[in-house]
């Protein structure tokens, strides 16, 4: 398939959306779904699920709905998560040690391959099954490893110097956990995880 | 102003997205913002923007578009992050100290102000100015403090346990890190923090 990088960020993270919810779904064994039940069960309406869809071709049967595994599979061929990904983590402080344990990653079929630090005693030590690497060998160990996705969990201070080092390296897509804006290049593809976005929201429901 | 809860919960989720841009506008000195702008640094059409915004109000200027400093104020008082909001969280775990000492939440004003654990070599014990409690003494704090807002980070096994003791102490908003559901009546809202779904949009861009 053709990456058509005009598709809107909303687009993609709603399709991660759409496979979280048709994975509850295979969980729960319910076999097909409409785009209203889908929409509702993210908060669009099946306007919306129908769009997202169709920038990516054909799927579902009009007036029946997807099936749902069928559905799921073809999402995650387009999001490219049916094959496994290649995760480095850069900063094992306490975020980056929980992110190296984390069951969700897991859960997903997700692997941090590689982690990485500058403090001396943690190099060298094995993080759930990861050796934290020395942060010198931080461009040579991304290109023997074929990391293709990073994640930063520095301090806010070393995190635009480590960004170019790894730029330098050839990666392309950052989540970066660091509350700041990162300078990069306009092919490269910074997410940011602000966790402080959720609290809001809550806020609007407390009695 | 009435807590209509029928509005969308993704209506709610953008809001708190669209005041992030504002801020982060503000801190550029920009004055005014039209709702075509304001979508397409969220990556949604103008529409989009007018109509989410319109469940609340009259906001804007038609032709003219919003100030930057006065949208934003009105949407913190919307989703009443224009006061102080009182964080809980239990688990001092990796994740729990994280967040503690995590400084995206201090940018935006949110303070735990209460920590929890059941580990003995922790409780008592000061972590970012918040002293870790007895989880123990969980619902006696939880009322005496006025804590409004949970966070989780447990243990995948304790965490229904813990919701349950948590919604016994009269709380109604919790957000959770742990990756399982939780179950909670119909007046409870439990938002999911779900790290992977990153991971997940970020491979769609991997080259």
């Amino acid at each position: 398939m053709e990456r058509n990088l005009k598709i809107p960020k909303a687009v993609i993270k709603r399709l991660s959306l759409y496979s979280r919810i048709l994975q509850n779904l295979e969980i729960k064994n319910v076999q097909k779904v409409s785009s209203k039940e889908l929409g509702e069960l993210l908060g669009v309406n099946s306007a919306q699920v129908r769009k997202d869809l169709a920038y990516f071709g054909q799927f579902g049967v009009p007036g029946f709905g997807y099936y749902v595994s069928e559905l799921r599979s073809e999402i995650k061929k387009i999001l490219r998560t049916d094959r496994p990904i290649k995760i480095g983590l850069i900063g094992v402080g306490n975020l980056g040690t929980a992110l190296l344990s984390y069951t969700g990653f897991k859960k997903q079929g997700f692997n941090i391959i590689a982690a990485f630090d500058n403090d001396k005693r943690k190099i060298g030590r094995r993080q759930n099954n990861v050796i934290i690497e020395d942060i010198e060998n931080l461009e040579k160990i991304i290109r023997e490893k074929e990391i293709e996705i990073i994640i930063l969990t520095v301090p806010v201070e070393k995190a635009q110097e480590i960004t170019d080092k790894v730029l330098s390296a050839g990666i392309t897509t950052i989540l970066n956990f660091v509350p700041t804006r990162l300078i990069v290049p306009d092919y490269v593809k910074v997410h940011y995880v602000d966790l402080s976005i959720e609290i809001e929201s809550l806020s609007f429901y407390v009695k």
